[in-house]
This record gives C-alpha cells, structure tokens and sequence, in this order.
C-alpha cells in the first residue's frame, strides 16, 4: 500500500473522509498541524499513518475518534483472507484498538468501543472480507452520525447568537469534527442565516488552534473575524465589542457544568461579570450523567513544551515549571445555554441535563 | 567611536549602566529582545545605537528613558568643542531630543523635557564640555531616583504580599527599570524578607514579556516560579492556588483607576470574581492626577503581526484583521491597593490620590 501522499486540496476543506471502497480505501485529512502556513490533503493508507496522525495532531476534535474507527478498518481489510471467519481477525483488531487508545487523544474510547462491540455481535456470523465491509459501513456511520449532530447544533444554536460582535474560543469547527463542528458551526451557520456577525476568535493558547484554524475557517466561510490575544477578550466585553460568547465543551456533567478548553472559564467569568450570554455548543456525546459535576472532572496536565515554546519556538527559560491544565472546569451557574443535538439547555440545567442525557 | 559590542554577562545582570567617564563613556544594556536564548550585554557608543535599542525594545520600561537620556549625553559629548560655549550645542540637543521622541516608545517624554530644561538653565553660564558633564550628572540622577523609586515600592509591596501563590503578568522587574522594577521588585522584596513565595508568571500575550523575562529574572533571583498562559490565571485561581496577583501599571488617573499592560483588566476582573486582592505597584512619576479617570486614556493599537506572528512565527492567516491594544483600563473598584514609592494607597482612592500626586 503507497505511503501517505500530500496532495493541494482544491475541493472544500474537510477534516476526514473515506475515498475508494473497501480494498483500495484511503482516508483523506485536512493535515491541521500544517496549518496556517499550507493548508494540504493527507491520504493515510495504513493504521500507523492513522495513529501517526492522531498522535500528532494533524486530525483532532471529533474528527479523530472518525478517522480511528475508519483506521481499524484499513488495518483488517489488508489483513482480512477472502474465505476466512471474521474470528480470526481478532488479533489484528484487538492490536489497532490497541494502538489507538494508546494515542494522545483522549476522545476515541466510545468510537473504540462501539467498533469492538459491532465485531463481537457479528464475529461469528460473517466471513473476515464481510466483517471488514461491516466495520466500514460502521465507521462511516460514526462519521455520518456527528456529521448530523453537528448540524442540529448549529441550527439549534444560531438561532441565540445575536447580530454583532461574537467571541469563540479555541477551535470548534468543520476542520476537526466529522461535519461542521460545535460552537464554530453555530456561528456559521448563524451567518447562512444571514446574520450580520462580527466575529472575535481568540488565539487560544497553548495550542493556538483559534488564530491558527478558527480564523483560517471563518475567513474560508466569509464570515467576518478578528484575531485577539486570549487576555483582550475582557477589554473587549468592557468596551461593548462582544455580545455573546460561544465555545465548545468536552463533557456536560449532571447539574450542568461542563469541561472545556483551557481558558474558557475565565471567559466564562469575564461575561458573567460584563452581563454577556455564555453559550457553550456540545453534542450530545459529551453528556457524562453519572458524573454529578465539574468536581468529578480529572484535570491532567499538558506537555509543558507546549507553553515553553509556543508552536516550536522557545520563549521562555527552557527549565522553567509549568502550569499546562489539558481543560477548564465551568461551573454550570456561569452558563446561559448548552446548546446540544438534542435541544437547548437552560438554566436551571440539571432536570433537562438528566432528560436529554437519558 | 567603535559600534555596538557584545559581551556576556558575568556581573548580576542590570538593564542600564553608563560606563566611564564623560570622554570614554559608553552605555551598557541587557538586551531584552535577544532573551530567552542569550542573556547578554551591549555596549551602546552614540546616539543612533540608543535610538534602536529603544526603538528595538532591547531597552524597555523605566530603562528606556534613563538610557534616552544617556543617549543625549553620549550624542553632545562627542560634538562638544573644548572652549565653546554651551549653546553651540543647542542644535544637536535638538536632534538628539526629535530621534527620541520619534521612537515607538511611549515613556519618554518627562525625562527628554527634564533634559532640554537642565539644558536651557545651564545654556548661559556653563561651556559645551561643562554642560555634558552636567546632563551626564542629570542622567545618572534620573537613574538613581528610579532606582530609589523602585526600592521604595518593593519595600511598601513586599508587606502586603502572603506567602504562598502570588500571580504576576507582564514583566516589571529590574530588566527592565533602573533600579528592582515595580510589581516585580515587591515579589523579589518580599522573597528576600524571607516570605516563601509560590510566583505564577503568565506568560503575557502578545510581547510573551512574562514567559521571556519575569520568569527569567525570578529564576535568577531563586524564586519559585511557574510559567502559565495568560487564559489559565483563571482556573489557578478557582483551584485556590493564588493569594494575590501584583502587577504593574503605566498610568494612575485621579480617581484610582490604572492604565496596565493588556491583559492586566482580565485579571483584575478575575481576582474580584474570586475574592483575591489585587495590587498594582507603580511609581509616583505614573501620577496623572489632571486625568480624571480611565476613560481619559487613549488606547492605541499595536502591530497586528505581535498577535500574528508570537515572536516572529506566523501562527495565523497572514492577512486575519487583528485586536491589539496597547493596554488595558482598569476601573479603581477593582483594585486592593496601588503601591507607590510614596505610599499605598487604599480604596478609596481619590483622595489619597490627590495627596500622593500633589
């Protein structure tokens, strides 16, 4: 099988998508990590460029957990015999599930899961090539599935989004999930519906995914967008420049806190102070019920070269400690709306958390 | 004259220094722009080398006046004729004033008018030579009462600070004043009075002055630091591990309110939100007691390629429209303390403000 080839992309940007059918499939990436300086095409062939691809950042958000599932489908289809049972397969799946969880990202369990449960329910029932055509319509399920989640979170969130100037936080958008994103899509969409908006993304530190992606895409949407330092976001609010925020979230607790980027809680703060609506947009994939709030929320800490060295470049003392927390916990009482798939949540969160979560 | 030399540094590192005498004299800095990765001197030998180290920022905050006015002593002195009048020199004062007026600096200007007004006291009665030497005396007397200024500060700050987690932003130390800085100087003063300081250092967007310089020069004086990003102030305050934020300040109006560096708002914000006091350290010379308040303040904006390019690298689209102001307003409601080499001054402020800028 070829190696990952880059190619210029000339069709509209998409995070993740399957090309070919079973035995000569590929998976086309939007290489993120390239950006901002190219914005190109990877075609991955074999599970390593996948793994490679999710460890590194090139495919990210909800579009990793898609391009895993889509992985281990290229994994057995190489090693799947034409008359042989779906069982002996097993190895191999049991190997790229493996590889895949021992990656960075800290989504892809559910994807995993799902994937090894639609094995077990067929091994004994198909041929390995049938098993392999299963786990794609599978894998292509997944992608289709946050493809339309995506969507009913815009329309349900651009209908909140008031005309002028909105701030977002991190990258929530179509370059990484499987359709057109959480927070991000609510404003796109929010423009299709020919809302007059002027955008603020904030860089995002550490991994400035905001000036990177959230602009790149914004601007590639013709949605109007300026660039800020995550600490101007408040001088802005003070200045009257913001009407809303709205960013993502990883996880809705029980009561209605949520996990997010790293940051997001102090703009959580900053509205709530300016009297600004905080609208975080989420699937409802991100509903963590059992958890009974943001307290339950383990906080790891993050390479520290990420603050050290901002995108590679040394700026600081290379031994300095640092603080690098991978998410913020935002209580829910900071929040307006959770904008999910599954309808508006408003405060007070917890009765409707438990019923759209159910 | 010879050009701009560069040595490394042996001696503790300080920001200016006049070497010499009035014949021989050059002025040393520390240059700022090339830290993290060297850590050393230049020694500056006429008037266009002090220009761009202004201009360059390898001189910055109160340093960058008190080598302006080095700069005019080292222009005059080499245009001076041994038995001519002082007032041949009045045209090249003249020059030397404009070149360092026209720099990006913002500081300048009551130490270039303190000099042209030694100057024109002395322009009748002294020789060309005699007024050099005169205005070397006048420069070095503008060092030594910043440097004053600034022990006085971090003596009245370093009490007010507790031990444990104190959060600074921007950088205000010695590297870049004449003397131990301001917020900066009352955490080092408080470290050396033996309190045990956990010091969080945001990074600082967009000049990265925090995670560049703060931390450095925390570091070399042997105090605990931790470098985070400006966006994680927030949550380090929600996990209970700041007891007081100390940050500096460029302008303090008549009724308490401040002019910081940009960021500076968020945090102020951030602290009230969770109940932690937040000082400002600045010297008595940021008293603009004709200024009513904040809103006074003219807030420009700065190169949009700071925000674009974090220390040169592109981390966004090249043409994205960019927020970034010069610096940030903070209303007086939100400040503990403003500490000043003449006092601290206590909500509410007005009228100690009056006192204090009389």
């Amino acid at each position: 099988m070829p190696k990952s080839r880059r190619t210029a992309s000339a069709k509209p940007l998409r995070s993740v998508s399957w090309e070919g059918g079973l035995d000569d499939g590929r998976l086309a990436i939007l290489d993120l990590e390239a950006m901002p300086s190219s914005c190109a095409c990877r075609s991955l062939g074999d599970l390593d460029e996948v793994v490679q691809a999710i460890d590194g950042r090139s495919v990210a958000g909800s579009a990793a957990p898609i391009a895993a599932a889509f992985g281990v489908v290229l994994h057995l289809a190489a090693k799947a015999g034409d008359a042989a049972p779906a069982t002996t397969l097993a190895k191999e799946l049991a190997r790229a599930l493996k590889a895949l969880a021992g990656t960075g990202a800290c989504c892809l369990k559910p994807v995993l899961d799902r994937i090894a449960a639609c094995y077990q329910r067929h091994a004994r029932l198909l041929t390995a090539k049938e098993m392999c055509a299963r786990l794609l319509m599978e894998a292509k399920r997944i992608h289709r599935e946050d493809s339309e989640r995506c969507a009913r979170i815009a329309r349900n969130g651009a209908k909140l989004l008031p005309a002028g100037g909105v701030l977002t936080h991190g990258h929530t958008g179509a370059l990484s999930s499987g359709g057109m994103g959480t927070a991000l899509g609510c404003i796109v969409q929010a423009h299709r519906n020919g809302k007059r908006l002027a955008v603020y993304a904030t860089e995002s530190r550490p991994l400035l995914d905001g000036a990177r992606l959230t602009t790149a895409e914004l601007m590639a949407a013709g949605v109007p967008v300026t660039l800020c330092c995550d600490g101007t976001a408040a001088s802005l609010m003070a200045g009257k420049r913001i009407r809303a925020v709205v960013i993502g979230a990883k996880t809705i607790f029980a009561n209605g806190d949520v996990c997010a980027a790293p940051g997001g809680y102090a703009l959580a703060v900053l509205a709530h102070h300016h009297g600004i609506p905080f609208h975080v947009a989420a699937p409802s994939t991100a509903f963590a019920p059992k958890l009974k709030n943001g307290g339950r929320c383990t906080i790891c800490e993050r390479d520290a070269d990420e603050v050290r060295q901002p995108r590679g470049n040394l700026a600081s003392p290379a031994a300095v400690p640092v603080a690098n927390p991978c998410c913020d916990t935002i209580p829910a009482h900071l929040l307006t709306t959770i904008v999910t798939d599954k309808g508006v949540i408003h405060t007070p969160m917890a009765e409707t958390v438990a019923v759209l979560a159910g």
